[in-house]
């Protein structure tokens, strides 16, 4: 492919991603053209190689370069508990706390019925055949406190109770280290909703 | 080339752009996963193509498709004045604004004595050549408004005025929307510098 203006074609290309927009994309495509041409080169073979490494694990729907991923193939978790969340970088996320020792599965959105996104569209048929299939004793709920995260919870729980199995969701309140002062408002209406008996 | 984890290893290559963290550049990758392979496939062509179409006008030594550049080339601008400006992005903030129909000098930085960047570093030689080959009435410094602008601004009135040849500076005070209360101290001193008479 040859164009008459790369420049011009690279800034186009660059404010393609979410929140580059035309003046970042044009600081971004300067950068690179007082970088060795190596840089560039090496850049781009990261982002063009992205997609042919990755797939999605057959076991918990996330991105992975393997499937089984990794964290379905290891034997040293828990097997009995499942964290269900709506993207691959929750996964990220909530592994960054070391507080889930379980296995994960990885929803890839949750119910919204304006974006026309409902039950089945959603990786909800993969995680009953794991809830038929296997063992287990607990599924925690990690969608996002939102319309569309405590509807998929509800749909969930609703699905999956009757199977005689635990279902929780993670507490919503106060974030750690924020003063009641500067939390929002929404926080702090969670918080007292689900205040604990001390 | 082949990697372990290719999200791990685009996430890497994309936090080599300034202003782009892990978590920005992890937001990215996540995002270019839920795309279509071809959407990667063009913007890592169009980062990789950059370089080979990209050339340094031998006029002006502006970044350039095509040498000399479109505005070098071309005849239906004043030949007689020339603005010089410190990076090539400089030279498109000017065009934006339509007010110069020159032509361009780009010295690819400013003097810096503390980074080690004296006059031999930038493209002070080409410009001399320049002004003593063409017939040229004014050179307009456009360097930025801080200490290695200012320094190279003088440094350059101080060789090509004994020429013979006007050099004036752009105008730095409030910006054009500003109010006086609001605008930064160091313009407002640079206002009052330069006040005009009425």
């Amino acid at each position: 492919m040859s164009h008459r203006d790369p420049m011009r074609h690279a800034i186009i290309q660059m404010s393609r991603f979410p929140g580059i927009g035309q003046r970042t994309a044009q600081r971004l495509v300067y950068w690179l053209l007082r970088q060795p041409k190596v840089v560039a080169e090496e850049i781009a073979a990261g982002i063009a190689e992205l997609h042919g490494g990755m797939t999605q694990c057959s076991v918990c729907c996330n991105v992975s370069g393997t499937d089984p991923c990794r964290i379905c193939a290891t034997t040293d978790r828990d097997t009995g508990i499942v964290c269900v969340v709506e993207r691959p970088q929750d996964v990220a996320a909530i592994e960054a706390s070391s507080a889930h020792h379980g296995r994960y599965h990885v929803l890839n959105g949750a119910i919204s019925p304006l974006d026309g996104i409902g039950p089945d569209q959603l990786a909800i048929q993969e995680l009953l055949a794991r809830v038929q299939a296997a063992e287990f004793t607990e599924i925690v709920v990690a969608t996002d406190p939102d319309v569309e995260g405590d509807a998929t919870a509800l749909y969930l729980a609703a699905l999956i109770k009757p199977l005689g199995i635990r279902v929780t969701r993670l507490a919503h309140g106060i974030s750690v280290g924020t003063e009641i002062e500067y939390a929002d408002k929404s926080s702090v209406a969670r918080a007292l909703e689900n205040r604990r008996e001390l």
